[in-house]
């Protein structure tokens, strides 16, 4: 169990942008792909959200996060991959917290838990997802087993 | 103001179906058209859910309800109109009120108004949103100075 | 720390039905209200979800769960409560685990923690919420923290 | 029936923060229990949209609406209530109509209805909620009983 | 099967505005007659999505886009049609493409094609929902074929 | 392109549940794995609605669809990996089209379409959406690109 490195600092982030398509004719098919090449193209979040468009149409409102120097990139992106003849986005600032990775060791294996640190102390303690992903399907052990099991030793090391 | 008809006593309808079908793999254009087709040939209700199918695709699920004779004409537009392989349906009682209307006389015309009658007592209300609609239109009124007189009214009646 | 009772040993309830509702014609308000009166008449839960109906009117569909000698009063309610001339129901079956309630000590004062029991074992051990929040208020403590030193001290039971 | 007081002058506020955390590891239950810490802190409004997140995950988008100088504040909260690594927000502004509330009389007890001016002439009015819900309560009286009375008075004030 | 016309050169727009109004006490009935209205002065875009609020409060939030000296009229559509007492908004920016519009011949009738090109290239070819729509009603084909006979035509183009 | 099997016949399945679970106390990393879960053991369509539950509570309601013979395993997934203390299940009829598979051949490769046949007639002709998204990812290409040669070469085998 040791600290491996400090992400980064608390600090204001004042790159951000938000982007926003609405769609009402693409399929949840294509939606679902189009999500991959945007988070694999660097955005910070891509996320979907139902909305109630004109003429009874149930569409999605799709939102993604990326630094101002990825705008041209997206925008390349969802005019390739998807149906839309248009693309906003805004300005927007995000507070993030410094971030802090220990490893934790379980009955399984080592999992990696990451930290928040809101004015130097830790608010957030999540155990990331993908390495008890991985050790549940190995060992064939219920996620959230391990996920309690990696809570009960965090709270020793305090 | 006169009361019209009767429309049906109140009672319990043993002979409804729901229809569901998943889509993630059409667009909501051709939705809003599936609905309009749904309701012309005799769905009592249509409406839909976005929901979060497999592969990070939103989809919808179609529900409708039809009494039992309906269903194969339904099935019918569902498969002709829709992208689906499947249709799965179960069987419902629905408890209906017995239904009056009334005509009320407004500033800017007549507007019919629906009864929802609950073992013999009125416990529903409800101005027909059609008839509110085209006064509105026709005196470009706002709908809601509509409604409010015919809550007026309707209270002065009693 | 010690076991209060057994609330019900784990079984097959073929007692219940599932009530469901949908309305364009009432405001988010008075769902709201609904909701808690139809708790309060003794239904197991409520809960609503947004659907889209013709028109492209945003509408709510109300489901609610009861077993079958509540219906006429949960028909009551919301004939009286809502807009609807209608309401449709069918029976489901819900196979239910025992539940066992235990008593944790925290640093703020007690938690009860719900364990739901399946084929024998233990599956689910959840602090009870409400137990939670009082804390939490009374010592303006982070709901988080609460629940993080509940879930340290049942790993300890072990 | 007596006016009460002037809530204020119609306006346009150019102070307000739209503030908004995507969240897909945190609990419905905490959830609730963050929308009542953020209004007591001064929140403006606080509200959940539904969204679908990266490798299947139903998120929750939370949204809160506040002055500039409670920002801090609100960060506060969110990063010690919520599993959030960060916070993202954006200025805005807002159009607000004067206000106005009146005392209506009813069967049951007293009602206060909000007026809201636009360009000096009353567009909305609205009985309050928490009126209402008390006299329903008291008085065993169907929540939409009250409002069509409240209605009813009002169009007499005209 | 001609080029009709340039409907404009891909630019970048700067002169959009996002009206956003959340609302817990109006019904489904009267949004859809909102969106009608909106949409027939002038808004670029009109859409719902289902928000939770307080008090357990299923609403909806009115979003809307259009430029910045459509804002007033927005309002005061928004102040007479719906039940807020505010109104919120903000700037964006909107990345439009070119479109051309072409006219192809299906054997039920002409349907209008929109072209999208970014970077002076054809990303997007979508038929025009209404004229396909008019096609499938008249001459009672499934709307799915009118569209795939397009597709067909289109493909043949190139 | 040569037709591969006859995947089965045209027929009414009434061996099918379908199982709802709601959910308020489990996170979005988790629901996105049990997902993966219930698929992997065999259940015919595994969905996520969002819904409004008591205490202001977003939550989320499973459900999914299987054959009666696989609802004990599906239970047992369900009280294992998810937080519920009951599982409710109802049956329902499912209406199958046949299907057939055909081969595409496109520039970048084979695709397999499914088609379904309603009656004797193909209603439903739909790309795989893994074998054009492999394609589309071989080679750098929009999968929209890969999807609309897809449906031309399709029409040309009329």
């Amino acid at each position: 169990m040791k600290e491996q490195f400090l992400h980064c600092e608390e600090h204001l982030d004042q790159d951000m942008v938000k982007i926003e398509v609405n769609l009402d004719d693409i399929t949840g098919e294509w939606l679902g792909y189009v999500m991959d090449k945007l988070f694999q193209a660097g955005a910070n979040d891509v996320f979907y959200t139902p909305i109630y468009m004109k003429k009874n149409r149930p569409g999605i409102m799709l939102q993604l996060l990326c630094s101002q120097n990825k705008v041209d990139e997206m925008m390349n992106i969802l005019f390739h991959e998807t149906t839309t003849l248009g693309v906003r986005y805004y300005p927007l600032q995000v507070y993030r917290l410094s971030r802090n990775f220990i490893d934790i060791q379980t009955t399984w294996g080592k999992v990696t838990v990451k930290q928040g640190l809101y004015q130097g102390k830790v608010v957030q303690t999540a155990p990331e997802y993908e390495s008890c992903r991985i050790l549940a399907e190995k060992n064939d052990v219920p996620l959230k087993e391990i996920y309690l099991q990696v809570w009960e030793k965090i709270s020793q090391l305090k």
